[in-house]
């Protein structure tokens, strides 16, 4: 055996690539780990026991600290006797850390590391901002743009791949995804990995996670990361043959502790509890209420949490959601909404745009661009989906076509390239510079005399007010229009959703100018405050 | 003065045109008139008193009598001296009639006609049919596709004659039209003729309808029956500058029991008690009740009777109304509507064809089109309207254009050829010969295993079911689709709504065919049964 050095024995290291090294308690001691970046993540590896059943057996947490600030955070095992702590260290400065443990080998192990500033380009977790949106934890606005690929990390590797460079070009920011695999239409295939030990003939041992599926999935979550993309991760969902939809209590409320102690160092995580919570039979609305406290107590972060639903939505007005994840498209009920749950408001599932034969899953590219606008419209989000299969063949359903739905792949669809336009249209109403705070206007001065328009009020960096309308008129083609501006003199864009053009009008405008329009439908009109 | 026949003294009259002659009641006696054809307008015009006030000194009516049948009549007073009685006869056979009055002049006159056979292309009123339908008094299926207009009989006469001429090719059979002339944007000229005597400076007299308004009314009314289109006739509506909207009650209840006297006997008469009755701040849902029971009691044929709502829905299970006339748009509450009433239902105002500034008035022709496709495939009616203003003018909101959802006119929309498409498509499900009382399933078969399609059942001359399985896809674009078709053999059309074209596939399919589709979105299949 070969010298180990006091490096060797404690390593920060990037998360799901460490292999632990077993070492004797007298060696450990005070220990100064490498700087960490904040918002990225620092990890402790420390050697333990692996009799028994480590998973269960052994309870490990860390106390950090900084100043007069304590953070505690779970540390979790990872099979071959290694034990981990991870933190995302969200300020800078000198942080020390000693963990707790009922095994008196990782019990009083203290270190320290320094955190030092945020690599370029990274902002932090998102989090809600101004009651109804969302800003990453260093100010700047986050607009979520999301799409959906329940199964994508569940796929061949050449698929994943194939997935993340598409990813790396599309418009969008938030992706729903599953942490278990999935089985429904068109999803048919075992996953390369499954979450806990199981025997040849499908027996799980839910009180053993196998740690290759979770640094596998962490390391899909890094690689999102890596392109500013969160992980709307899913924790529960119905479309189960393996019995992960119909675990005992204890085994979820296990899972979920490890899924934290794992992953909420990783900032581009917002916490899923389901997918259509209400389709899983086997689950009550009082276990996704304990869900919602286990992961409010055991994330030190702490991530956007919500709950996704089917048929009947979950009361959002708990205390324990930050926000809604809905599956509706009635976008004109969206301020009943924000007055009912004083929260943001993500329409998560809108349908998907796509061909198959099921009503979710067909709907034009027109449409999609259409609930985008509305949503947007309505000072929410909206999230994309793509179900389209080849249509020169009439499918065998017992197949498994690359839909990115479920799978990844390519995006084959219209609505992408218009919901990028979008999205550069909505974060342009934030000046360079401006206070993000302050990019939407709080509630009370969303009232609108008007229900086309939704009134984005930016600030720039001179802390003058900036107020962006903005008017989409859908299926309604006027011909001209008396627009009731705020105070203030705009410039005026005439925006065409679909055709992606900008046509900018020579003169400004004030008060309720009257304007002459195309008298074409799914037209849009910018007014931006100027003096 | 001229010496005065018989024939002279009680004219059997078309209605409207009539000079009323003074004569001694000693020179009246039982009388035999010219025959009528069933459902056309018997009318006798009796002299009577001039003075006082008669339209509220004089009761008049008369009891209609074939074989055992008796039918009581409101008669009314139409001004210098003329008393009349008008009765539309819907048996044929040997009909008799004797008055009563509180006019000793106008007391136990009697008389006695032949109805003979229908006119060709005459089916008599629309009544219910199969709870959810309509039909003719012979059987014959009525679908509404109706339009709006308004006030077009309160323009110029010029602008009236267009109308008349637009509606002679346009693809409606319905009209949605007031009483009363309408004050609102757009709508700002005073009509040619006042409904009640009226002083120079604007103060009504409602104790006096004016003969000459009604007389032009009741001339309208015969040319739409003319031309086979039926008239939705809206008895009060908000939009009011005159003092028609908020009279006294006693003065409704009278205008009603006049109007009623006066028009029942017009077989294409529907009583629409009111346009956004809601909106019509001096009545109540009970002073409508009333109305509902008066028209009930006092409308001898009896007419199709409902009220048209703004924001809050009549109660449309009360037993006097006939039909829902809805103002949504929100076609997949239809099933529920349907249960909750079992009555049909006419969504008769689902926004406008038009350009105009305002969201009720500008959707375009595609929405118009999709929408009268949804409204059909729910099993309902839809109604048309247009507002298109001249876009070269940005219009002066004080001047009266001429718009047709008001003022009549020409259409200029994109929708109406579409609807006629549709019209002529849902006409075809009922074959030629068959028994239309079963046109249409009737409830307990309308239950549908795919929400996609509308049921329609027909029955062929010989008995024989022909189910007719139409299919709307909306929005949605699937490339293929199994259809759950009724037992049978059917022949397969592809239709496209808008480009009003209809394929038709080789071959005929039967049990769940998977049928490829073209992948685009706003298409229809419609399944014929063939065996």
């Amino acid at each position: 055996m070969s010298p180990i050095t006091r490096r060797d024995m404690l390593k920060l290291t990037s998360a799901g690539s460490v292999a632990a090294i077993a070492l004797p308690p007298s060696a450990i001691a005070e220990n100064t780990h490498a700087p960490v970046p904040r918002w990225e993540v620092f990890e402790v590896s420390l050697p333990g026991p692996s009799t028994g059943n480590p998973f269960i057996d052994v309870q490990l947490s860390a106390i950090f600290s900084l100043g007069q600030r304590t953070v505690n955070v779970d540390g979790f095992y990872d099979g071959a006797g290694a034990y981990k702590i991870r933190f995302m260290p969200d300020t800078i400065g000198s942080w020390s850390y000693t963990t707790s443990s009922s095994a008196p080998i990782l019990d009083k192990r203290s270190g320290s590391f320094s955190c030092t500033a945020a690599l370029a380009g990274v902002h932090g977790p998102v989090s809600v901002c101004n009651y109804y949106h969302f800003a990453y934890e260093d100010g700047a606005p986050f607009f979520p743009f999301g799409t959906t690929s329940y199964a994508w990390i569940h796929q061949s590797d050449a698929l994943q791949q194939e997935t993340l460079a598409t990813l790396r070009t599309a418009p969008f920011n938030k992706i729903r995804m599953c942490v278990f695999p999935k089985s429904y239409e068109y999803n048919h295939n075992e996953p390369p990995f499954y979450p806990f030990e199981r025997t040849a003939a499908g027996v799980n041992d839910f009180t053993r996670p196998n740690p290759a599926f979770f640094a596998h999935l962490e390391q899909r979550i890094a690689d999102l990361r890596a392109l500013g993309i969160e992980a709307d991760l899913i924790l529960f969902h119905p479309y189960d043959r393996w019995g992960y939809a119909t675990m005992p209590a204890e085994a979820d409320d296990r899972y979920l502790r490890y899924v934290l102690a794992r992953l909420s160092a990783y900032r581009n995580i917002w916490w899923s509890l389901a997918n259509e919570y209400d389709f899983m039979k086997a689950k009550t609305v009082q276990d996704f209420d304990r869900f919602f406290k286990i992961v409010e107590q055991h994330d030190p972060v702490p991530h956007l949490r919500s709950v996704h639903h089917g048929h009947v939505m979950y009361d959002y007005s708990k205390p324990w959601v930050t926000h809604a994840s809905l599956q509706v498209y009635d976008f004109e009920k969206s301020a009943e909404r924000h007055d009912a749950w004083r929260k943001p408001i993500v329409y998560d599932e809108i349908q998907y745009e796509g061909n198959l034969n099921s009503r979710w899953g067909n709907i034009s590219g027109e449409e999609m661009t259409r609930r985008f606008w509305l949503g947007v419209i309505a000072g929410c989000y909206v999230t994309h989906g793509e179900t389209f299969i080849d249509p020169d063949k009439l499918p065998d359903v017992t197949d498994t076509p690359t839909i990115w739905w479920a799978h990844g792949g390519k995006l084959s669809g219209t609505s992408p390239q218009r919901i990028a336009f979008l999205r550069k249209i909505l974060e342009a109403t934030v000046p360079a510079g401006s206070d993000p705070g302050h990019y939407f206007p709080r509630p009370g001065l969303t009232e609108s005399p008007d229900p086309y328009y939704l009134n984005a009020t930016t600030v720039d960096a001179s802390g003058k007010l900036h107020p962006i309308v903005l008017y989409y008129f859908d299926f309604h083609q006027p011909i001209w229009y008396d627009f009731p501006l705020p105070p203030g003199t705009y410039s005026v864009d005439m925006i065409d959703p679909w055709e992606m053009t900008i046509h900018s009008l020579p003169n400004k405008v004030t008060g309720k100018p009257r304007l002459k329009l195309s008298g074409r439908p799914y037209q849009a009109v910018r007014f931006t405050r100027v003096d």
